[in-house]
């Protein structure tokens, strides 16, 4: 992007995570907090599944992090479902997707039960998301950048509408709670991506010398085992409870029987898992995220 | 008690709590488990939540754990709300409630995300889960006592379905989610509560020696600072979180504003709080329980 017009700060995309919820909040009564961050930008707060807020669940008739595909937004759908709903409402006020977009970028806050600390998604090799999420980690303690690739029409997360996004990943904090440590971070990562933008729009950021940074890039997702039933018949290996970011090599014990059997991790190549027994991925068959770790200058 | 002839192994009775269902599910497939642990009473297990754990929520249509005071159980009531029905059944199967129930013992399996450890909730000065609970604590590591009495009529807990209970909290662990370490300890927990009670027919835990016990006793229950529309304004202060069991004084920092502002504890006496913010408490307007810590003799 040569310079950022737009930017979307958004939460609440999953009813039950309050960090970004409460961002909106504190922030949509103070304005000042925000809007003189980024002056050359216009900054708009967007509180996005408002129906799952009220109900503090994940969403009310479907993921609305997963419905944001060029496909599901042109699908006509059932317009009783809430999500598909409101999918296709914010692309027809921020989008609509795709190159044509009115949104240069969109920050989305979310939680994650996986202890995780403060780690920025980055869906595509923007070069200010990049340089920006860089900056960050220097700054920032427990702070680490995700790499997951997306090709952009097809991917369903919110933040795609956006020219550029940063999903900002906040944990470990249970749903439908919040940590008031993790919060108060967020807010001041979130606010160094305002301020970093308006660094970008002046041409600052861009002649700053590049950071060496640690990029975990998605390898594969993996499931729990499971029976002939589709029940998990084994649980995340207590030592792997809470290493996100960690190496496994090939052979670690990874999962634990109910009957206190090890299993060990039958891929070829070491790998980092992340996302590591986040309740909401039960459903979607994720027991973790595996990356592979490199060291970049971004 | 003076013999146990019945006793419930239950769980599920919050539907996003997998300790317990997972247990059930361990034990109904391998009965060998639990069933020679106390020969001398009949030992059933329990999945009392069904519907809730299909949808893995805390419940369907109200919390089944609020649902068995005496006038809940005699109330003709709403025949579509499932868990009104489903504590009726369980109801005339395992009580009736009162004096005359056929059930003499319930050990209900329960997770809290909270830092609670294995915490056994006693309803009442039973002997037996007074005995049984003390030698717990002094086998088991990070086991803790919290007295919470009840008028027994009035409760609503399954467990007050029985002349006497456990209710076994076990975290922290995110409800939808499950932990190795804590489901093999609860395991251990609630079969050495099963062998306790064949001591215990057999004559032998009464003549031990008692045990000297920390007795958190409940105090009263504290809600977030809110505003006027009822949405809270306030989190917990970074120090509490993770502190549960530990001694709060008057004046000491209890809560943090979302504009970064400590606020103090205003009560009079010191207290020790537990269930400190735990999601499902968020819609009871707790914030965490306050507990009078006592050594006694048990």
């Amino acid at each position: 992007m040569s310079s950022i017009q737009t930017i979307i700060v958004s939460g609440g995309t999953h009813g039950n995570e309050l960090t970004g919820i409460k961002l909106l909040e504190k922030w949509s009564k103070h304005p000042e907090l925000y809007t003189n961050r980024c002056p050359t930008a216009h900054v708009e707060l967007v509180h996005t599944n408002i129906a799952a807020s009220r109900l503090c669940r994940r969403y009310a008739d479907q993921d609305l992090n997963r419905s944001f595909s060029e496909t599901l937004l042109s699908f006509v759908g059932d317009p009783e479902n809430y999500e598909m709903r409101r999918a296709k409402e914010l692309n027809a006020k921020f989008g609509p997707k795709g190159p044509k977009t009115r949104t240069d970028l969109i920050l989305d806050v979310h939680n994650t039960e996986a202890k995780m600390g403060f780690c920025l998604i980055i869906s595509a090799h923007d070069p200010f998301t990049m340089r920006a999420s860089a900056e960050l980690v220097h700054e920032f303690p427990d702070t680490h950048i995700y790499y997951q690739p997306e090709e952009r029409s097809m991917s369903p997360y919110f933040g795609t509408l956006a020219k550029a996004d940063i999903c900002l990943e906040v944990g470990p904090q249970s749903h439908g709670t919040i940590h008031a440590d993790l919060f108060e971070q967020a807010e001041r990562i979130v606010i160094r991506y305002l301020e970093l933008a308006q660094e970008w729009n002046r041409g600052l950021l861009q002649q700053k010398k590049k950071k060496s940074v640690d990029v975990y890039t998605q390898y594969k997702d993996i499931d729990y085992p499971r029976d002939e039933a589709g029940e998990i018949n084994a649980m995340i290996h207590p030592y792997w409870q809470d290493r996100d970011y960690s190496a496994l090599n090939p052979g670690d014990p990874l999962f634990r029987t109910f009957d206190g059997e090890s299993l060990p991790y039958k891929g070829t190549r070491k790998v980092w898992p992340i996302f590591i027994n986040e309740a909401a991925y039960y459903e979607k068959k994720i027991a973790m995220s595996l990356t592979l770790k490199t060291r970049e200058e971004w």
